[in-house]
């Protein structure tokens, strides 16, 4: 992984203050593909979504998008036709801007749900955002910067890979933090690259991409109205992506930098105390070790024990129990930080001292493997969660509306 | 609801002390009936269960049961074949104390999971249980309190009906208040009643009974290793039950009774501040219902917000758009505590300060409506939970093993 945070070649980005926070912060970020680029995007699977989920979910997979605009402190969610005026009134402006159609524009808004958008104060800022777009590292960062709502750091990523004739860049930005203001909607990122591809290779990449990346992270299991993942591939680099081998080096590439974005959002999850990586192994289907790896990343008590340090193992084997998995517990076995806990459905003598000191440490490690029996085979799935402290609790509770 | 806690007619309790606990508490419940009952059994579906719920589960639906014998302090679960043997011999020295078959008696363990049982101390303190067994209010009283854990007060339920030919009384006792210690295996119910039934329409009520009330409560989300719920129906008052106007009133007392012990639960959830009633209402099928409610109570922020007296609607609506249910939000409404703070899709202006007073009651209401669209009709789920509290992470996490 390269931290040294480029755009690919023909994207300018930018972030400003246009003056939906009150803290003044930047609240504004603008992507810019300087050529017509082929867009993929994911979205959260919520009944209930905000107006700029619908506007670009129906604009991709496209193979002519120019721009994508983000403002963040209000999430334009629950606001009715005004709400959906709003999301398109964005993009005409940033398409005017660029001399495109607004349907190459794409949006996102995060931030306080159910409070109109304050269309106005966005309009005034769209001329400066759009202007202020430079290819820069700067550049860069601003934008990351002012997509941010609770997040306590920037998330960014760039990879760089070679492919059979050429060199490829993929750069993205990211935020989330869990969803601490009242109705904070979640997570955004956009990625970028100057890959040549299809709208249909972006959209199969970044599906592989996500799933195993931004799906497989959880803070406190409950989904936004807002979640959005965006790649656009404006195809600066030069030449088309059409053997398998290249499309897999790129599709490793977005990979690699949607697992440094998941993870940084972990990393930065509210009053959280430990970074936890989650192995399921031994399955049958990858779905099957996913469900379980999300029962165990969601149980409250699993969490509260890693926040004591406490390898309390009866938890993590129980909440693999309810995931709705029919295996068998006596081909089950639990290693958590290295140190085997239960082996083959029972448990194991080991230095409960010893293994509570090692999970002191920010980043702990639990393995699941399944040995044997029905819905066993060599599927496994890495997720990745934080753990449950008081500080969280306090965060989400003293914070009235 | 009679308050009165008495047994059906010949039935007899006790709770003594064995010495399980390092406390000294009580720790071994017996539940004799004087005639064989019929009986059933609604057990967790955790793939990692207990010794004793294999035991029971194999032993109902039964028409002869004669006693339930029930440790705490010790959950009897992932202790492997031992396990198995222990609580076979501790059906088999019960049966022997009242001279019937060792397959006439259930067994119930809760507590610590993953620690062998200590049989010799339950072993010794068999004899004293089953004798000091009677039919009074006190004894019912024991053997309740004998079966707490992390409980703070002992739950008790007495319902009278009557059917067309005669008297009937159903009574329960149960335990739980989370998964506090580690993996303190969680829930347990026993109801009585002196009504003749077979052991069909006993599996039939309690199922009936389980699915409204204890399947419909959620402090943490985590299903333990050991839920369970028996129905013993001694017939001591005599007339068989065969008319289906009869059936009704004696499920429906069996549900009353069951309701009570299952909010008791959550009235007594670890750390927590507000007791919350959901109803949700107008879809097309109960268990569609189900599923929303059920995410709304298990959502970390929605919990979090009624624990800061915080009426805030934006995450009970996005918590039921994630549960599933391709429902249309434009006939979504939000009613809390009498207030509608979202009405068709859009948000409603309401006294905030006044809502959020009313919220400081620990009593929280909250009615999600659906009028129409996709998977409306005219179905509803009522669901018991309770808030998260910065005191249930310090209880959770502080604990160490």
């Amino acid at each position: 992984m390269d931290t040294s945070y480029l755009l690919p070649k023909q994207f300018r980005t930018s972030g400003t203050t246009c003056g939906i926070k009150d803290s003044g912060r930047a609240d504004l970020a603008v992507f810019i593909s300087d050529r017509s680029a082929a867009a993929a995007g994911v979205f959260t699977t919520n009944r209930v979504v905000g107006a700029p989920v619908e506007v670009s979910r129906s604009r991709v997979p496209s193979k002519n998008v120019r721009a994508i605009v983000i403002n963040s402190g209000n999430a334009n969610a629950c606001t009715g036709e005004k709400g959906h005026e709003a999301a398109l009134a964005m993009t005409s402006q940033v398409a005017g801007e660029l001399g495109c159609q607004p349907e190459q524009v794409l949006v996102c808004s995060t931030g306080i749900i159910g409070v109109p958008l304050p269309r106005d104060v966005i309009a005034a800022g769209i001329p400066n955002a759009v202007a202020a777009c430079e290819s820069t590292k700067d550049g860069f960062k601003d934008a990351a910067t002012a997509m941010m709502t609770t997040d306590t750091f920037a998330k960014l990523a760039t990879e760089q890979v070679t492919t059979a004739s050429e060199k490829v860049r993929v750069s993205g930005a990211a935020k989330g933090a869990a969803m601490i203001a009242p109705n904070m909607a979640t997570m955004l990122a956009v990625i970028m690259t100057d890959a040549t591809l299809t709208p249909e290779q972006c959209d199969a990449i970044l599906r592989f991409a996500t799933d195993r990346t931004f799906n497989c992270i959880s803070v406190d299991g409950h989904m936004s109205t807002s979640d959005t993942v965006l790649l656009l591939a404006n195809g600066a680099s030069g030449q088309p992506v059409t053997s398998k081998a290249d499309e897999e080096i790129i599709q490793q590439a977005v990979t690699n930098v949607c697992q440094k974005l998941a993870t940084d959002i972990i990393r930065d999850a509210e009053g959280a105390a430990h970074f936890v990586t989650i192995d399921v192994s031994g399955f049958d289907l990858r779905e099957t070790a996913f469900r379980i790896a999300k029962e165990i990343a969601e149980s409250a008590l699993v969490k509260t024990a890693i926040t004591g340090n406490d390898p309390n193992w009866g938890r993590i084997t129980s909440a693999a129990g309810y995931a709705g998995v029919e295996f068998d517990p006596a081909y089950l076995s639990l290693t958590i930080n290295g140190m085997v806990v239960y082996r083959s459905g029972s448990p194991v003598l080991f230095d409960e001292a010893l293994l509570s000191e090692t999970m002191q440490q920010k980043d702990v490690h639990l393995l699941l493997e399944l040995s044997g029996g029905p819905r066993s085979g060599s599927q496994s799935v890495r997720f990745w969660t934080s753990d449950l402290t008081q500080e969280y609790v306090r965060l989400n509770s003293e914070y009235t509306t």
